[in-house]
């Protein structure tokens, strides 16, 4: 608020991502009572790779809660999201590391938690270290699903990523090879990852996607996920593949399209964790590099935005 | 291919709604193998009013495929989708027209049989007409589930709808008061309208609504569907509600937003074909109106995009 009355601005535009979605009225209520002109964004957010930044069209800024900064834009202002916990929680993971030297990672709304973990190791003779990733990773120890570059520490082979979900982690390990410990600090379950059924699996939606007669190499319209330049050095890959330009990709349109298979250059989640809701095998561009012969299966890389 | 050659394009979009989306890859191969480098576009589409004018951005044409223009753009070319039915069909609806003076409509993918049809009913006595609505429907007899102009036609009172679903007449019934009949020209099937039970369905969707804390008023930001000014309109209607913008106007965003009720001032079919898949009231403009009390009931009106 403090900052939407320096600037001077009349109107606002606020934009959530799915699980923030529900507090867009009563901070709608709130601008509202202060005399701010409110709308919002009721499309979906996956990211800030996902700004509605066409809503500036009718509002002098555009408030993005939820997510770290990534498009810099002067009028976009971001409010990240915090969730607590306590550090303590992290002495259920003791069991599961090998060394002492931990490279530590997780996900922006618990960033402001990692100082504490790190004074709980300590104390119990760790030597952690965080450290921030740049570019999409603005935040000390910050990791998305598209931008593993924090957890590359040198001289660090062991990484706890404090997080819900697998998906972190398991990138993570590949883009690293660190081993990997995942520690949910809402439930205190710590697992090791293991990426080898992930690769399996990964290794099986390549060979089905083998007998596609057309793929579909999706190019993303959102402001912060397009890959062009990517999608057109795929397309000379290949020359039964086209480029498909959607905003959203949801399973309903690929199924409308019928292609036989598909590369993914949007949010690379897409391909890893949506592949069962997909009609047709949907490829990373590394997997759609190991189809057409240009990448070795051992060269496997995880999709990453960097 | 001719229109594009003599434009002396290179490169070309297409674009498809879903029931002809399946016919991409094979157009995209004959243009292909014609020197075209062509892209696709894998949106969702449900109609000209939803163009995707931002992949002018990677082609020099856009190619829409399916319906009669309604945004006028240089680079957009429009490849209607043709029906073919025996204009014969249209005997089966004899039994249910009332009078001799018969206006005719029908949808873009049929207009080219109403001549057939005319001959027919002449045959049997009858003195049938079609009109251009002109606008949104440029064909002579066209109508769209968003403007039923072409149903307007003076000293008719009697309206014969040749095309598939209900929706069409229905808001033909509303839109002009008239006698309709629809013809299913694929069954043969001939039914009368009635407006009545779809009238007490949305008199106790606006009565549901009534009690909402916050109402959301669905902006569009589709080209052919956007109605700001309207959406303005209604917010000064009313001191709960706030303008929504979205591109597509899903179920599962409304739910994330949690509002108690919401009006639509994008594609009026939404409000009416869709309400089953909402999790909460979705009102017409006129429909709000008559929530605020600036409109009576009796004053009902089936929501155009004139």
């Amino acid at each position: 608020m403090v900052r939407l009355r320096e600037r001077g601005v009349s109107s606002v535009a606020l934009q959530f991502p799915a699980g923030l979605k529900r507090k867009a009225a009563e901070i709608a209520d709130d601008l509202s009572d202060q005399g701010f002109s409110v709308i919002i964004s009721g499309d979906p957010c996956y990211g800030a790779c996902d700004l509605s930044l066409d809503l500036l069209d009718y509002a002098d800024v555009l408030v993005h809660f939820g997510h770290t900064p990534l498009i810099s834009n002067p009028d976009v202002l971001y409010v990240p999201f915090r969730v607590d916990f306590d550090p303590d929680v992290v002495r259920s993971a003791l069991p599961f590391l090998r060394g002492k030297a931990i490279g530590i990672i997780t996900t922006t709304q618990h960033t402001h938690i990692l100082p504490g973990i790190v004074d709980v190791l300590r104390s119990e003779g760790y030597e952690p270290v965080f450290r921030s990733g740049g570019g999409r990773t603005p935040e000390p120890g910050q990791v998305l699903g598209c931008s593993f570059e924090a957890a590359r520490i040198p001289g660090i082979s062991e990484i706890l990523f404090v997080g819900t979900g697998i998906f972190h982690p398991l990138g993570v390990q590949l883009a690293t090879g660190a081993h990997v410990v995942a520690l949910d600090p809402l439930t205190g379950q710590a697992t090791e990852v293991d990426a080898d059924k992930f690769l399996r699996k990964r290794h099986g939606i390549i060979e089905k996607a083998r007998s596609a007669r057309h793929i579909g190499i999706i190019v993303s319209t959102k402001p912060g996920q397009n890959r062009y330049a990517l999608g057109k050095h795929l397309l000379s890959l290949c020359d039964r593949a086209y480029l498909v330009f959607m905003n959203e990709v949801s399973p309903d349109e690929l199924l409308n399209l019928g292609f036989g298979a598909y590369v993914n250059t949007a949010c690379p989640r897409l391909a890893y964790d949506d592949q069962i809701r997909f009609p047709a095998p949907v490829l990373t561009p590394g997997e759609f590099e190991i189809l057409c012969g240009t990448r070795r299966w051992e060269e496997y890389v995880v999709d990453e935005m960097l």
